[in-house]
């Protein structure tokens, strides 16, 4: 939503105080930016604030990561937690799959129309089916079995190839196995998962087959950074499509597919274009 | 949807047998009648058939009691169960209320503007909040004041203000009770609910609190049959609204409400156009 | 949105320039205000700056219209057009009737349950069907037909009981009739219609005939401010519900209802609670 | 919606007449059919019947396409038309495009994993954009220019390419030509479009600057079969996405892409399993 020149955009968030819009804006003008948007929210009962802000920087487009620097620490000096990045900038995503395509593609054909501005940079799947498709799009493939046994060496083979491949984001395109809390730990970096299910309803296995049992009249999809306790993580996007009982089991799954595709689709695009804060169980969406 | 002249709904379900929509639609041919909407559906796990049926009856309208019987006969003849209606009937129900009344007057005001074809007999009521603007629609109203220690009394009472009034359905309109398994049993008619969430996601108490908490984008509303298990019962309408951070608990309370009375109206309208079909856990809905 | 406290809230637009969050931020943090939100926006190509800004001004509330008049001058001082308005106020409204009466409806139950924080101060109609309903909410009715030849001298009436009520908003709730642009501009504050289609698609008379001749899959309402050219004032709200061949177009009229309730409803609760910016034939909403 | 075994569906429209129903599944029955579903619609003004039955023939497969043949003479005697086709078949498509390639992928991503039952037999384009893509899925590509003034001679190829293939099925995937009347009238089979707007609104070129400088709310896609009148042809299917003042004109087209790929995969998949009658200006559309 901004025009093509470089801007930065600042995701803030931090104690609440009197004056901190003030401040913020206050030092962009100081130093020769021209705010583009600025959005923010306060939690009233956790007195928290929240902020994300794109400005174009003054003249001086040489030292962008100088001017940065000091607004990081302008910042921390406000005690606020600041998330910088350069509209320019193309985040380093790896993407998890198993053997379904439909997610898989949709990340490749949003990168490649530039509606997910990144690099897809590996594939990282325990299946060998979507290896051909992956080196179609010219992306190296990495098959890592996993097994209950082999699980906790396989994760180490994964954390080895995203460190090799300096990866800041990894995306879980339906991805059937639950990375474990030790995973998610020693990446210290986002994961967002696509679950097929309106969360928290029918969270696990199933659940469109669950869906189905109780007759419901909308399904829905879900995705989430993915935490330590499964299906439990902060939600970024949702949506639902309408069913009825002439829809089979099959038809609940040819139809979320659609829903599991833009639903991943959009929760990426926001994560990449630095609109997502998260906070407790929750995030903050400026979309 | 059908036109303004006197016809006839069957809702049939039975076991599936070869050649049941040929019988149905033959019998209505031989007796002179004319289809005006036929809908079927066959689940095939469990091998039922589903079907309803509308049509004008043949030219003599002096005796429509005498053939629906008889269609009636039919049909068990076939093992199937059938529920008719002529389009010209108004159910008589009963509505059940606390201190909301947001869906109280949208029932209103459905019933009077004519989507709704039914006469509202009476409201019952915990709390005498809403008598004065029942009495304002001039219809009567009972005050039946409901505590842990008289309900079983106070629901004894209920039963003989439905029975007295010849009500045909129940309708739910945010009544701040659960209607315990023998009322249900003994009234052993149909009663509507409006749950204020997206069943099964939040089922319970304080479903706008518990979204917030889990910072959902979509806020669900559900209407289902009152049944012995607590927000169970079988699914009619579903709907949902798109909520943000920006939303305060107050705010999905208010942006609830506006879903809750469109859920409720559509699924009450769809039950007294005799478009609902109970089976099993689930509803087939001819809309 | 906001907590319950009296706060303030401004609208305000003009010609961008660097600087002007911090500026706006930077007044309310010297007056000892806390903004409670802040949004804005800029329309890149004609290089206009719209904000809405919500605070709680300083301990003394006594004083809470001079801070605001001085906060006038401060934003005139910059340029910038400027609605300020008390969270506390509650706006004088006018409703414009004929003979349907479901939005009608909708705006009066709004107003008693407090999510349309107004005074209705009186409706006016050119027919006599709704004079019981509008005298049962207590509220005076005004009956003043109008045909072509009497439409001028109707018209001057009109004015003459807004001017003599005190109103600040005329809502159109399906008032069957064309508000000259002599009463538009005479009258000199903002006019709410609601438009059942989905504009610009079937503009004029008879949307849901010609949305059935054309085999729509969706249905529309569109609320707008009136301006002097008929369906083309700036937009505030739209929704739209699917329907099907099986819709007849009296069930397109049924489902339409509804669809023009909460539109209108919506857009209302905006405008209310300060939240729509008119600019060119558009508008921003901070919503 | 379907179980896997093989099925016929038939599509049959005529004038009405009392007993249809039942002349139509009486027949089924008599040769030893089941019928599966069954969906009737009265056009009551027109006084036009529709159907869509689908049915298990009896158990000799061997001679599907003669007992196919005897249903259309029973039905042809009845004065209804009707089209048959057994739910094993691939219709053959032939997919025109320019260089925008989002409804491309789609179409081939939607026939790789079943949701689209046919066959991708050639792509037809003005421009080599898309060369390269087609040949990656294995299909042919043909590249046919056109100008003003070639475009009679192009068409020409077009159509020899067409009936060399034997097109049952043209899809527009973002084609940016127009096929003239007598394309149309020469290829004499169905020609799916897709139209980047919420038809009637915006129709013709550049519909999201249009949507843009209205301040819609909403966006929509209408996919629809094409006919001699431009933007004007029978809707199968519409949806619209939500969009705010915060949005450029390039945000709406990168929604608009989304929108026109589920919009269009949906019509393509409905026309394909045979859901679609058209009728005047308008389509019934069993889903």
């Amino acid at each position: 939503m901004s025009g093509r020149q470089n801007t930065v955009t600042a995701l803030l968030s931090g104690p609440d105080q009197r004056g901190l819009v003030a401040k913020m804006s206050g030092w962009i003008f100081d130093h020769g930016g021209n705010i583009i948007h600025a959005d923010q929210h306060r939690d009233m009962e956790a007195e928290v604030f929240f902020q994300r802000i794109e400005w174009t920087p003054s003249g001086d487009q040489s030292d962008l990561e100088a001017e940065i620097s000091e607004f990081r620490s302008f910042a921390s000096g406000l005690d606020m937690e600041v998330e910088c990045k350069l509209t320019t900038h193309r985040s380093r995503v790896a993407v998890f799959v198993s053997k379904y395509d439909h997610c898989f593609h949709e990340l490749f054909l949003g990168q490649k129309s530039g509606e997910l501005p990144c690099e897809i940079v590996c594939v990282i799947s325990n299946h060998k089916d979507l290896e051909e498709a992956t080196e179609g799009y010219g992306v190296p493939f990495f098959h890592i079995p996993v097994s209950k046994d082999t699980k906790a060496v396989a994760e180490q083979t994964q954390l080895a190839v995203l460190a090799e491949h300096d990866i800041e984001l990894v995306v879980m395109a339906r991805y059937m196995q639950i990375l474990s809390p030790t995973f998610l730990q020693q990446f210290a970096k986002p994961v967002i998962n696509i679950h097929h299910s309106f969360l928290p309803a029918f969270a696990g296995g199933k659940p469109y087959q669950q869906a189905h049992e109780r007759g419901v009249k909308l399904i829905g999809a879900t995705a989430h950074y993915a935490t330590a306790i499964l299906d439990d993580g902060p939600i970024i996007q949702q949506d639902v499509d309408r069913v009825s009982h002439r829809h089979t089991v099959n038809d609940l799954v040819v139809r979320g597919r659609m829903l599991e595709r833009r639903v991943l689709a959009d929760a990426v695009r926001w994560h990449l274009e630095n609109r997502v804060l998260v906070y407790g169980r929750k995030t903050v969406v400026f979309d």
